[in-house]
């Protein structure tokens, strides 16, 4: 059984919200931050807070490597204690690392992620380099089921740089990035027809045509789990999301800010973890809600 | 003055190579490593060896993170420990991590590798999610003169999947990113004509046509220093590598295994690390003279 079938799982009896958690220090209510010893102990405090607060109406967790890198080996410490502790609970979780390079070093970067101190569930990848640099990864998934999102539109301003140019044999760079991923998907394919690796679609849509377009990519790519970034803080909206979704399932949304922060929406005056859970938890709620009836209603 | 500048100037003083410290526990002389109390310290060890027996013939280094991530938090503790001891003397240190995300997390990203623990003076970068992903490193140039490699186009077979693509107005995809990189680089222009920051240009030579396209690029993009991976045991060689330097200097000539692993060739019996720097100063000294002459007949 593949990590991606029992994401489909937890997305059908969960919902799709995926927990970003981008912690910083500045999110962290000051009196909290002031009892740890250091902004690496707050963050995973802070953490274990909203994981324990979230887990049973999450979907999955995703870790972003560079807000724990930042703070140095100590914040890499608390980065492999949050993959720990969330793994304990069975929690799904998806190291956010964007890496992307080949053979040897792909094989390297693979064991340090799929097993060892920042074991993960899945990884994101980055496919400028090639198919060359995904391949490596796979036999992870042989292995333990271990799965990965590919980059492939994403929902920041950039993306027209180069994901979006047009290609001399028609469609664009992401199209290209997509059918690749899609045939090579079809040799892993889990119980509930999506491959052992998905994709990673960005959710910003501002115009009828941007619809069209996501529309198109989850009509086209029937055999990939979307990884969708974007969401709240970033601007995307449940309507829009829904679009990436399929049946009701094949993906999962992340929001991280909006949740991670949610407790300053009230501004309450000596704020602890505790109200940051509370705050976490509704928050993480209305999103699914708001998800899953918009699912609904384009079924 | 951008680190950009001095890499120039180390170019011109000591030759193109690049050590790669892609520092495996397997490369070191098995006394070494049974006199170390981990892998992760054989290879500090093992590193120091190198650069003391490298540095002056040397224009730079190269440490490839998936190296030390393989071992975990004990690995990026030598990681940052080989980074410190590299930058105390003053030599000049391309840090491989190929990072590529946006927003406030390149910034975070950003942080860790230009200051603190994991400091560098350079930056490999992934430029598939756009210039969004590029653009908050230069704040860094502007700051410290901190810089930066930009993968273009690479020596991997699988460079075929999508850099390699047409595009519908002509070249292909690492045409444009060569020109938005080169456009940058434009506003960062260091003393000798460089931009602050470069692209990654690998060695892959087959045939005319590939000699040809290698040319193309080198006098395409005047502005852009190169680093050029895929050498030696890659196989690429010397008069490759000089299609694409410019008037002698313009580009760094990375290689790893052929210089670690330099004292295998000739299987000495109870090696050890006095063994192996002998071999490593002279695979360097041949690999910088071969560079050098086939520059020179190039001019």
């Amino acid at each position: 059984m593949y990590n991606m079938d029992k994401l489909y799982e937890a997305v059908a009896g969960r919902g799709h919200v995926c927990v970003g958690l981008d912690t910083s220090a500045e999110y962290i209510p000051e009196k909290e931050r002031r009892l740890s010893l250091s902004d690496a102990e707050a963050v995973f405090a802070y953490n274990k807070t909203i994981i324990d607060a979230t887990r049973d109406i999450a979907a999955c967790y995703k870790v972003q490597i560079a807000y724990y890198e930042e703070m140095g080996l100590a914040g890499l410490d608390s980065y492999a204690k949050t993959l720990k502790y969330l793994r304990e609970r069975g929690a799904l979780v998806i190291a956010d690392i964007k890496r992307g390079d080949i053979a040897d070093t792909a094989n390297r970067y693979a064991r340090a992620h799929f097993e060892g101190e920042f074991e993960a569930d899945f990884v994101t990848l980055t496919p400028f380099l090639g198919m060359d640099s995904i391949e490596p990864w796979l036999q992870w998934a042989e292995k333990k089921g271990s799965g990965a999102f590919i980059l492939m539109r994403t929902s920041n301003k950039g993306r027209h740089d180069f994901e979006y140019l047009e290609l001399k044999n028609g469609g664009r760079l992401y199209d290209a990035v997509g059918h690749k991923l899609s045939e090579l998907a079809a040799k892993y394919t889990g119980k509930y027809g999506y491959g052992a690796f998905g994709a990673v679609v960005g959710v910003d849509t501002q115009s009828e045509e941007e619809r069209r377009e996501a529309a198109a990519i989850r009509a086209k790519l029937t055999n990939l789990f979307f990884l969708i970034p974007g969401y709240g803080a970033q601007g995307g909206a449940a309507s829009d999301a829904a679009l990436l979704l399929r049946e009701g399932n094949g993906g999962v949304v992340n929001a991280s800010r909006s949740i991670l922060k949610a407790w300053q929406n009230s501004a309450v005056k000596g704020a602890d973890n505790d109200i940051a859970a509370r705050a976490a938890r509704q928050a993480v709620i209305e999103m699914r809600d708001a998800i899953r009836n918009a699912a609904l209603n384009s079924l």
